[in-house]
């Protein structure tokens, strides 16, 4: 099956936010996605963005069953490492499931790898769940290594009143102790 | 003790360097650290720079051991979440251990906690090894929540020949399969 890789354009904001409910369905969260097309379009495509992405498209003979030529995505920003420098975060990486087994997702992968290392980033990062097997397996297969298994890295977050509490600590807090 | 929380400036990059070496030890990993303090001006104090950073400040009369007034960091940037959009990662906190005990990686987290609800993110993020009981206790009290335990989030890399290998499979494929 032919496939195109390319960048995408603020058009593509409503396939990209079809895909982000696919794939949080697929990881079993799809109550957790608050941002819609349109937040989509004023965060990736404004004068600073707080992402890049690469969306893979099909010709219209190959649409999907409901009509849909662009069928995943790869979205993914700049992090820093104080050892190393600049870093590409992949947040997703997805292909409708009835596109699967052509290489799409290999090829999305690849295409964000070639952005790391033009950009000269020496790492890529990336989080799955750990029943994710089908994925994990995937980068493992690339050669990616799990340093959550490797080197016991976790992963900690504050939101709602856990963030809320800190911030106000800020402004209660003379700076002085 | 008093001191002072501040927006780091270029002049700070030799003592947010210098403390990013000390945490390398702390954490085992001296060998990894390749940027230096000029890369650290390059990448932070540019048009669009890849962190932000604030640094914790005593008075002179307070100077550590070998001088230095400038005793621990924060240093953060901006990721997004295809869920929650725009989120604050927190990549190091650092007080000096003779600084300790003060409120000042209190007062630093806070203030970037601060920074996020600012900036209308609504998670701070951040990474630690599973052996640093200290932190993973620090962070624990705060109200954070370990997603690895929790959830089973786990950490995948990309670096070093396997970024090399996809990012040469970009070059060869013909995005077809």
């Amino acid at each position: 099956m032919n496939f195109t890789i390319r960048a995408a354009t603020r058009e593509d904001c409503r396939d990209i936010s079809r895909m982000i409910m696919e794939l949080a369905v697929y990881v079993k969260r799809p109550d957790q996605v608050k941002i819609s097309h349109e937040e989509l379009e004023r965060d990736g495509f404004c004068q600073n963005p707080f992402f890049e992405c690469l969306v893979a498209e099909v010709p219209e003979e190959h649409k999907s069953e409901e009509g849909f030529t662009v069928v995943g995505y790869a979205l993914y920003f700049y992090t820093y490492s104080t050892w190393k420098g600049p870093t590409v975060y992949l947040e997703d990486l997805y292909v409708m499931p009835e596109f699967r087994g052509n290489g799409i997702g290999s090829s999305l992968l690849s295409k964000v790898a070639e952005v790391a290392k033009k950009k000269q980033c020496v790492r890529l990062q990336l989080s799955l769940f750990d029943w994710n097997t089908p994925a994990r397996d995937f980068y493992a297969a690339k050669g990616a290594q799990d340093l959550t298994v490797t080197e016991g890295w976790h992963f900690i977050r504050f939101d709602g009143q856990s963030l809320d509490n800190l911030a106000n600590e800020a402004h209660s807090s003379s700076a002085e102790a």
